[in-house]
């Protein structure tokens, strides 16, 4: 059995944020056991699990992030859509875009300290879109 | 219902390279909803989904893999394959080898900018092979 | 048709390793073909697939990435739990914390050269664990 729900985020600022409520919010009651995939449908924003109980693991993640992937790197070619979007191309692939989690006891099977990160990677990044699918 | 397919790709040169319709030319009909997984069986190569349009994305984006994954780094010990073959590991990981992409309306539910990429970090990675499993 | 196996691996110190004969020695026999998927319920550790041969691509992956992501960045502020946690976070998102493998003939369908590392980035990370979700 599929299901399938498509979400769409409000507009994010640049940053990383919590958003396994947001998601939650989004779905019917989960069933007993099984996996759920969710797959965020843009390039220049990523997914990730991490902490998600201390806002300052968000804010050196970001941090780290941009200074590992520079604006402005003087061998960028992709530059005609302003300086945070190449860096944003290339959070994507370090994060990824698609995570897999599962559902253990009609809740997802997350550890005690984790939580789904929407990494937001323009600066003006708008609404971005989710497609869930549940696996049961 | 489960279908596996197992392709082989032609040898690409060291670079990242956009293998959406390469794939899709594999299968046969995709089902109306379902998910699609993606595995590569290599550990110097790697998968990743990104912007679909402008090659310069892909350049810049191994230009950057190549400065944060330096060859020759000093402290490299697994050295007797060629410069390249350490560097090819870790990039391997930093992409991953597997994503997962929902079907739905019996295609890849892909956002409009996103193709997925193959990072070949060899020099001379020769012929690689995926496996899709299909679920529906 | 889902399985589920919950695994409790024992304290690793910090380091990468290989982990593939520990969760398979978990596991029943694997169906003809499906999908395995590995979740790992924590923060400071991640999953990746790479070379199960040669230690030494396992030493210098580590060296990287504590390269790459160093202790005592001055720009850190989630500090309090000890130089090596935010790193560690940091890490954890590079690897991932789920991989997903087919399982085709009966076998997981890894390459020649694939098997399955723990990335455990906390110098007393405890035992950790993982959620194996199966469908067939």
């Amino acid at each position: 059995m599929i299901k399938q729900y498509h979400i769409t985020l409000r507009e994010y600022p640049k940053g990383i944020h919590l958003i396994t409520t947001v998601i939650l919010n989004n779905l019917e009651q989960l069933p007993e056991k099984g996996l759920l995939n969710i797959f965020l449908q843009h390039t220049s924003a990523g997914l990730s699990i991490n902490e998600n109980a201390d806002p300052s693991v968000r804010v050196d993640m970001e941090l780290f992030l941009n200074k590992t992937v520079p604006e402005n790197s003087p061998y960028f070619t992709h530059i005609f859509e302003g300086s945070d979007d190449m860096p944003a191309h290339i959070k994507s692939s370090i994060f990824g875009n698609s995570i897999t989690i599962p559902i253990v006891d009609f809740k997802l099977g997350l550890g005690i300290w984790q939580g789904i990160y929407l990494g937001e990677f323009r600066n003006h990044g708008g609404k971005r879109k989710l497609i869930i699918t549940i696996y049961t």
